[in-house]
């Protein structure tokens, strides 16, 4: 159910790297106990190995694999010196203003009726008229360019992908199909390939 | 006031770059107005120009005068290749872990007081409890290595200052004190002659 699995996985894939997925039981807290700790001292999923590399946090991961293998797989950055600081910019945008909304509805709407627990409607609330002021500026954006980082899929677009997977089956999608930009593009991440296979990998 | 703002300005200083500083009346809401709109669409200081690049989101505008300008002034990122993926991960620790609750809290006891309205004592009590968790993991990461992001003073360091210049004259100073590696690395970062100038400069 992890966003931030699903962000590193789904980057594994469109990056064509063969990669081994470890399972971590967080039924019985194995993400707070060492040895796991000892990846990601937070005690939280994904945590990634590399050779003797070891790393956590979610965007870091999959920057260091857009860079690493650059030449593997789908191209996931801009390197073009004009345009990574764009590209940049919307990596922040997502991390800082997407993100804490998109997870809180995720939360609220998409994990918590799937384990039993009950919605709080003044979060819900209060995050969508927020994310609504963000998609306005998406909607915006997406005029100009293809793609949130530019006119290529990027890791912008992808880091946004599996909190948009799971808003899409609750409520919040209205506010996503209110425009009309920034539903089309949730419909083109969704359907790549890279996308299908990380939703089969995780579900098996 | 602004944090963000801080941080950019901070990050042009260790670079020993010319810059022009362009005000922005806030009490007048210039920042919520054209044409300040088409700088930062979020209506939200700062924003950045270089040339004929336009940046916003305070990381991603550091991020990229630490590379562009490399050779300039202090190098504030690690080009090991081996080194700079873990710089990488502290760098999300900062916006994703850390921020989140030190903006809450420098809101709520540094700035809100200041402008004449009251601290939500429940929020600072369930931020200051996160935080120190945060600090547990900080304290440990810091006896590993002398900054949080390698041996060297980088932008995740960097990344911190200005929430923490806000939190060191609040109550919160006493989670920092607890922890003698913390305190220290506070101590430390606070004292840099470029930090010391950026606050001048934002004071005139």
């Amino acid at each position: 159910m992890s966003t931030a699995t699903m962000r590193v996985v789904a980057c594994v894939i469109e990056k064509d790297l063969d990669f081994e997925f470890v399972f971590v039981d967080m039924a019985t807290d194995e993400h707070k106990k060492h040895p796991f700790l000892s990846l990601n001292p937070f005690g939280q999923v994904p945590a990634f190995a590399d050779g003797d590399l070891k790393l956590f946090e979610s965007r870091a991961i999959t920057q260091y694999i857009a860079h690493v293998y650059a030449s593997n797989g789908y191209q996931l950055i801009l390197q073009d010196p004009k345009k990574m600081p764009i590209m940049s910019v919307w990596m922040e945008v997502e991390g800082q203003k997407f993100e804490p909304l998109a997870s809180k509805l995720t939360w609220e709407l998409g994990i918590k009726p799937m384990i039993g627990m009950s919605t709080d409607d003044a979060i819900v609330k209060e995050s969508e008229e927020q994310l609504s002021k963000v998609l306005d500026i998406y909607e915006t954006r997406l005029a100009e360019s293809k793609y949130l980082g530019g006119d290529s899929f990027t890791l912008v677009d992808l880091h946004h992908m599996p909190n948009i997977y799971y808003l899409m089956g609750t409520k919040v999608k209205a506010l996503f199909d209110l425009r009309p930009r920034v539903s089309a593009w949730c419909a083109d991440i969704l359907a790549r390939p890279a996308w299908v296979k990380c939703l089969e990998k995780l579900q098996n």
